[in-house]
């Protein structure tokens, strides 16, 4: 196996969020489901638009905000995803450049605008999520670069993916490039109603090998196993994947892999501010982790670091150095 | 004098911030001076965002910032300024409205792009301002609606106004009719490199009454009296003006009306993270206050308030409403 020059290589719906403060009275008014996610049309995204309060721009994404968070560790990342050649195109290029990731799908020149996710954040930190996906569904197998993902050593793909009709393709590509060269492919289930709707498809993928490594949080887990348990649905994986991840909140998150486990309790935040990207800078940091060869305790560690950085403050990418943050924690990253 | 139907109506420039952190290193190497405003063209603002780090987009210029805080605060406000019809001059016209601030200049259609303004934030807070005008240079007399000015308590004009070309007589205009309308004028000098530009113009604009009330900082009182000495830029104000309102920083805030004095301190704040809108949101309190008839010293403290909220955070306009946070400080507003 060759040397990789990136750590992580991240595909995923290439999202600008629009960061709205509102209340639950909102939420009940537009009849939205707190902390879910939904696809809206154009239509909808303006009509919402008009209704919501001021908002704010950030580059969001769940793959980009991961990969966003791996080089903010230090670490070598690279993103495939699609845009439109239009202003919020160009603000997500700019931010995840700015990052240090390797981002070179080229902009969709014509078709729908880039993607974006209006984000409703309620007192209590949680964030409701509505998507409208844009130039994202225009990501297809050609936009697979397997150069890129040969050079990585994890590629990490969103459930979201399963969205966008040929992204889906996509995924599976890359999947197979990264096993072809010897790579490892992780999946994040994204979230507990996109398991509602590609369950059956998501448990064929981890049961026949094209992934490797499973991220899930607790009601994600629960979805996938169809259990109200959670010892379940914690076998469930274990049992079906070479390595499960579990995010459980304030509890913590646990690693499983072949008969190993580890735990780590999650890092203290004194004010939450935006769940926005909790999960996905969870992510970044095991997934660098990971990579640099660490062990699961301090994957998961580095991973709980990078959450509680980014549910301090609004918007989804950290805001602080993670390295710094790593070390201030006592832990030497190579 | 008829009724209102605004307390008070903004007239400035129309930019979406780009806020992006940044640390002094960054300054140096830019050559940029820390805490100033300066203008650039759009090579200058594509090559420094192509620089600059992650940042998030935010709607901003200090009238409009101001004219939001009064909204927040309960009040009825307008705004005047130019944006194109482009992604960001949409997102400036929603955030203004969902403040419930009236904006109707309709936006260019051909021309030069929204205004943006990159601020770097360093870790101290402060912010240093780099301003591509755009579109906002396009306001003109014929965008000053004689209607809207006469039936606004309080007209407030920015002094960044008089750097694009045309808006110095949109300006002048927008003065005439508010006090043909019996209406009171407002000044805020905006920065003290904008008074070094133009002292002589702000000058005859104070000392022919174009201008009622003016609001300064230390540095833009000193540049405008040319003195070292804070007492004599305070009398310089004092004689020159109907009410003159300095704000100091930690000091707190002054106002001074025909023999009339106010200090009020300033509110507390723990944790500074962007000083952006600090001047603007005080303005904002204190012009809600003047325009609905309270005594100095209340308009001084709803001012600090205001200050207070919006350095707090990241974003130059309220995330939380200034009228609970008035009556929560024990202020019972009408």
């Amino acid at each position: 196996m060759s040397d990789t020059r990136f750590d992580v290589l991240g595909i995923g719906n290439a999202i600008v969020d629009v960061l709205a403060k509102t209340n639950e009275a909102f939420l009940i008014q537009e009849g939205l489901t707190k902390g879910s996610m939904r696809l809206i049309d154009e239509a909808e995204a303006e009509r919402l638009y008009a209704n919501m309060g001021p908002a704010s721009e950030v580059s969001g994404g769940c793959a980009g905000n991961t990969v966003s968070g791996v080089a903010s560790f230090g670490g070598r990342a690279a993103f495939i995803g699609r845009v439109k050649d239009d202003t919020l195109g160009k603000v997500f290029r700019h931010d995840i450049n700015a990052f240090g990731v390797t981002y070179s799908t080229p902009p969709a020149p014509n078709g729908l605008a880039t993607a974006r996710s209006m984000i409703l954040i309620t007192p209590d930190g949680e964030r409701t999520m509505n998507t409208f996906l844009g130039a994202s569904t225009e990501l297809t197998p050609a936009e697979i670069d397997a150069d890129l993902i040969a050079a990585s050593a994890i590629t990490y793909l969103e459930g979201y993916l399963w969205d966008p009709p040929h992204a889906k393709d996509a995924f599976l590509k890359a999947a197979e490039i990264a096993h072809g060269a010897g790579r490892k492919v992780a999946l994040t289930l994204s979230d507990s109603f996109c398991v509602d709707r590609f369950r059956d498809e998501f448990l064929k993928l981890i049961e026949d090998k094209t992934i490797d490594i499973v991220f899930a949080n607790e009601a994600e887990a629960h979805a996938l196993a169809q259990t109200a348990d959670y010892e379940t649905a914690q076998s469930f994986l274990k049992e079906r994947t070479e390595l499960a991840v579990i995010t459980r909140g304030e509890n913590g998150a646990e690693a499983m892999r072949n008969g190993e486990y580890a735990l780590a309790p999650a890092s203290k935040v004194n004010d939450i501010q935006d769940l926005t990207g909790a999960g996905d800078l969870f992510a970044a940091g095991f997934l660098y982790g990971l990579a640099k060869g660490y062990d699961l305790k301090v994957c998961l560690t580095l991973g709980n670091i990078a959450a509680a950085e980014v549910i301090a403050h609004v918007g989804a990418r950290p805001q602080t150095s993670l390295k710094n943050l790593a070390e201030q924690a006592g832990l030497k990253l190579s």
